[in-house]
């Protein structure tokens, strides 16, 4: 299947975002809140970041997705991620889980290996976090936030990493990797520039879980179809910008006015195993 | 009283924000402080983000306005909007409550009804929120921070709010509502486009607390100053804006730059009860 | 030494910085964390917004040099600032303290003044904060993070400051003022306008700190050539502004892009004492 197969679902998906509006619950870090929200609002989403593990029995019963981020994790935040993924797993919601920065810390690597046991549905990161996780890391690289592997070294750290979770696994990059263990697709869209901005990675996750919550049964889809619109907002934003600030207005204003047209032409999906 | 009468008031509060640069005290959520902090700099006030129970005794004494925004409240938060709260009421500076997503649990609920209690000059939310304050509410709305009744159909829940609490009450939506308890203000600036930007709602709570610390006596007044203006920047915003990302730069740029001749044609504001 | 002589060194540090793009820890205010971490990535470093303290030992070590700003200090927050600074200093990594709002409290004061214990490599502040922090002030100004005093009146305390505590002295204004208690060296670039922006004294910290990763042993040499590229961006951003919004869209797009003629033409540095 390539390109025109998948781009007429792609464009139902975020059409079914808009009109579905889904309330999505963000547990992420303190660096990307802003990003993440008005990233969801321009997709057409609701975003609520509800945190505090006092709210997660009243609020997350009533949500349609979930997403959770490390990036700044404290172990006063652990408890409502796990509170938060346990019941969202156990009410059928979909949920992403974004390892950032795992192997920044024995104690980020630990908790996140306890939230894939808590069955996400969709794992996102970039190569050196997917590599890590997956236990495929001889040390610790310690490099923030920042990737030093490309998507493509990742492949099959990814594979049996889905594996092993029953997660659909995302890895972000020049060509962003999603896989469901069985299946490889590559995602081309996306321009380099996007990684000089800061919570576009958180951005995306947050774009997954919206996508989900609309096609929760078809979570590689989904997965997929928000990696390429991400990337071809990012793409139309780079046209008009001049650095990765104005990329970064630019590109959620793009997201917010994609039309049929621009996504049928610009989605570049491939299979690649 | 029509928009004439109304928007001469309005330059000379803007005016007084701008010439006393008073130091507001903003106890926010986590996705907002930027933008309200942001927001505050470009209508001339000084903003303070400080939130730590321990620098209250200190620091709060020296403000000449409050804002407390319950937008990612946890329970370790509470005390110093508590203790902020009392102390300015018991010192006589204005004070704002954001009561935002109130009715997401019933931790928030419990804690926006305590704060109630702690005399807020004004209390500034969408329809959803006032009513879910107010009582009225039948059950848990659950949709994040976004509004599901329009600002009208809150009307009367605006009233008896505020003729119980004591405080102006101001709820936002395509017009929005101020009322005393016993006058009904419309403020009718504004762009729908607002609405897919994070943080505008808190922003506006903010700057409610800027007007509130020019002109203290007169809380209806300053609220719907404060409203008129915030409306009056997000309609210029627009004209030159391409999506929400644009809009929230063009927002700002434009408080900033907002002139004489521009606030008395744009103001519009009208007597509703 | 006039600017024709900084220029050079200012346009090699900042290629070191893209070229080595070293690993800069913040941790910073809530407010700030967006700006600081996309003000890195624009200049060509990593930034890692690692603040817990159980990370702190098996991060910390892999770092190039630390920020800590305590603009929203709370109680929990103040152990990993001392383990992460106490971790540096004795591995030799170069660490900036930005006292932020320091006088606004006496649990900030003390906060500081314990952390100037720890040995920074560098200081920066506005006057006011600079002047409070020397023990010159005569009582709290408590004005939030807004200076009420010229750079060029915290001159004498900037150089006791500076002998007292072994650190490099840096005093933002309308001159930056940069002293190590002998040599006194101003800044001229820069734009009043930057003061409308929240974070931009912040992300000027986490700026500094990059420099003095790749050139830890001059740190008065590389604070003063990292306020000179700020002040350039900021400059260059004026340009294009239409207010404070599109000023910090411009500024950090600028960042990115600053190239060498910009850089030795723009350069404002002279000696003062």
């Amino acid at each position: 299947m390539e390109s025109k197969e998948w781009s007429s679902g792609v464009w139902t998906q975020l059409t079914a975002v808009r009109r579905q509006s889904p309330l999505v619950q963000c547990i992420t870090n303190l660096v990307s809140m802003d990003l993440v929200a008005n990233t969801l609002l321009s997709a057409g989403a609701s975003p609520a970041m509800v945190h505090s593990v006092a709210e997660v029995p009243d609020f997350t019963p009533h949500i349609h997705a979930l997403c959770v981020n490390v990036g700044t994790l404290t172990p006063d935040w652990l408890p409502s991620m796990k509170a938060a993924a346990e019941l969202a797993a156990q009410l059928g919601k979909p949920w992403v889980l974004d390892p950032a920065a795992v192997s920044c810390s024995g104690f980020r690597l630990k908790a996140c290996l306890e939230l894939v046991e808590l069955k996400p549905s969709v794992i996102k990161g970039n190569g050196s976090e997917i590599i890590a996780l997956s236990g495929s890391a001889s040390q610790c690289q310690a490099k923030g936030a920042d990737s030093s592997h490309e998507s493509t070294e990742a492949i099959e750290a990814a594979k049996s990493l889905a594996l092993s979770s029953g997660a659909v696994v995302a890895v972000s990059g020049a060509v962003d990797i999603v896989t469901d263990g069985k299946r490889v697709i590559g995602v081309h869209n996306g321009t380099k520039m996007m990684q000089k901005i800061t919570a576009t990675g958180c951005s995306l996750a947050g774009l997954v879980a919206a996508f989900l919550a609309v096609d929760p049964l078809q979570p590689l889809e989904a997965t997929v179809s928000a990696m390429s619109v991400f990337g071809i907002a990012g793409e139309l934003g780079e046209e008009l910008a001049n650095g990765p600030a104005s990329l970064r207005m630019h590109l959620i204003d793009s997201l917010y006015g994609l039309d049929e047209t621009t996504v049928l032409s610009r989605v570049r999906i491939t299979r690649l195993g």
